[in-house]
């Protein structure tokens, strides 16, 4: 049993891990629970690759902060900048040393595969949580480039990253944060 | 209580309802629970807009039909081309006589917004079945253009709409549909 509610209020984004591992086998039943989810169309243009190899996680994160630091030195707007910092000092993973990185992603040629992929990582992280353990969809390593990672990690030419999540044994689960009031443009009653 | 490995698992979307309003109050509950969400460097650029006028509903739903049956008739590769038939039915509601249609829609300057939108959506639609209630994200809805009735429901211009969400107390609550297995394309241990 695990309390809907309990785990809508107190799930958080975890990114502070017990150096154990992640049973594969409780990944696979979390990726189940994550096709559970609705797609557009019923598609579900979702797939998955589970990296538990710590050094190649590193190499994931090292090829999109090369990337994201490209981006802050040639472009003023860059999204990045809030992370800059962080991004330019070398010992920043930006997977936070997880023990195990879950890479949700889909076809291009699925119109509804962002929203497909957001859905079934909401399920993911839920699911997790349910289960004891911390997640957090780290979009600082979305932006992977290098063809010969992407053709080690099994992304197909055609996919495209939606969601990285890191998942493991929380080490320290922060409090809630603050959530703005709901912005509720009209009622129309 | 209730239990998240028994929503998961039950819930369900829902296109037949009650022929009763629901309460705006639960709506508000609903909603203050999907700002629970994680969101995209926690901008929450998630808005919502709540119509529980149903004529207005119907003319939501006939604006985005309008506009889906005229790409159906210019664009041979329309998205819209497994939904013609019901579409050209002038009958049709692409809301199904709900009682309840929630719109959440976010600031187009926001990167993050259609990700942001679609993990309140799963959590709005997470809330209502735990509350009760079924829901619908229907795409179909979202194509409104028409300047009057987008100024009538308080859509600012510099924003989309992401998910059209229907809710209401459910009349039928559909088996579970058929899921393709998990599609993991590499796992690296």
């Amino acid at each position: 049993m695990a309390d809907f509610f309990d785990l809508l209020k107190t799930r958080r984004a975890v990114r502070k891990f017990k150096d154990e591992p992640v049973d594969h086998d409780l990944v696979m039943e979390i990726i189940r629970d994550s096709c559970l989810a609705p797609s557009g169309g019923n598609r579900q243009s979702w797939r998955f690759i589970v990296i538990h190899d710590q050094d190649l996680i590193r190499r994931v994160s090292d090829d999109s902060k090369a990337n994201l630091i490209a981006d802050l030195d040639r472009n003023p707007e860059s999204s990045a900048r809030p992370y800059e910092t962080a991004l330019r000092n070398p010992n920043f993973n930006v997977f936070y040393n997880a023990p195990c990185l879950v890479i949700i992603c889909g076809p291009l040629s699925s119109r509804s595969v962002v929203v497909d992929c957001a859905l079934a990582a909401a399920y993911f992280m839920f699911s997790a949580a349910a289960r004891g353990l911390g997640t957090c969809w780290v979009d600082l390593g979305a932006r992977i480039q290098e063809p010969a990672l992407i053709e080690e990690i099994g992304l197909p030419p055609d996919h495209r990253i939606v969601a990285p999540i890191i998942i493991g044994h929380p080490a320290f689960i922060p409090g809630v944060p603050s959530r703005n009031e709901p912005k509720v443009l009209k009622v129309l009653p």
